[in-house]
């Protein structure tokens, strides 16, 4: 299987928070912590868990660049 | 400055890669590159090069979850 | 009135899910059934219910492609 | 700090309203109202409430362009 | 027609940026502008050109918030 | 694999367009088509071309609803 997505971290899932519709994955990517708002429905079919090796996946065209930080 | 985007995944930017209306921007984040699609005109205006420190942000939404790996 | 966004899949909506702030809305399109995040208010000022014909509208810049499935 | 995200529209929050996961949050931009759906955790570390200035910022590759009106 | 995007900045298209694949166009929107990334066959299909009116449709998932300013 | 992106619009490539930074990839899914705008490198690494079979993927947060028809 071959996605054109190219964006792929891969780490550990460090939280499932569910709501009525949507559901609140926090994911642990090396020194960063990665948070993805998925559908409920998706979140329970993928059996989602704290401890689950998962990888986050973004297209590039939803990637933006800041430079010289300083921000809170 | 305080910016309601979770994501943000410091690193060094490897390429510039400018088109006639878009850019590509490629970082290096700890082990993981990630892919940026931005206008060429923000890249020119950020003065993005590789070799610079830069931040990669990207909102929830629009995160995806993978799991059981074997993506090619 | 014309709109630049291009993928439109025509359907009948099979399902709103309602919650506090967002709402999932499940359409059939042809053969596939397409699922959509939105904000509760829309839903409701849309008046939109199971039965009613709806059309799924994406951004190209928002579609990824997948080759060779295996995606379960 | 400076940030590739062009689109900067700069208001006052008239509401914030937190459901479980998700918080969608309304700023008056000038004479239009805009909508954005953020997690709540996002909101609640920004401390976002009515009356508060915010910046309503979104990527180039996230706006469609409508012509000849007439959308309900 | 009604489109559950609820956010619409009528303005006035200042330029059209045409590249190979993709096409970039500037609004004025009361006081900001506001720059779209579409494809270039939507641009032509839609004719859009400078001094024309149109708006500017964002989904509420791809507004994010920006407090306390500072920006660059 | 799984994923937790809920769109899969499986179909054939009905055309490639390149352009030096981004590529537009034309898909027919039943009787629609899907354009999506992915980066030319995703594009070459797939060795996407027409004729071959694809799956269009869409996250249900990029999903807006249009009812009332009469969009040109």
């Amino acid at each position: 299987m071959r996605l054109s997505t190219r964006n792929r971290l891969p780490g550990t899932i460090t939280e499932v928070q569910k709501g009525d519709v949507t559901a609140k994955v926090t994911l642990q990517v090396g020194d960063n912590h990665i948070v993805a708002l998925i559908t409920r429905e998706s979140a329970e079919e993928l059996g989602l868990e704290a401890g689950q090796r998962a990888t986050a996946l973004v297209k590039a065209t939803d990637v933006m660049i800041l430079t010289d930080e300083g921000l809170g």
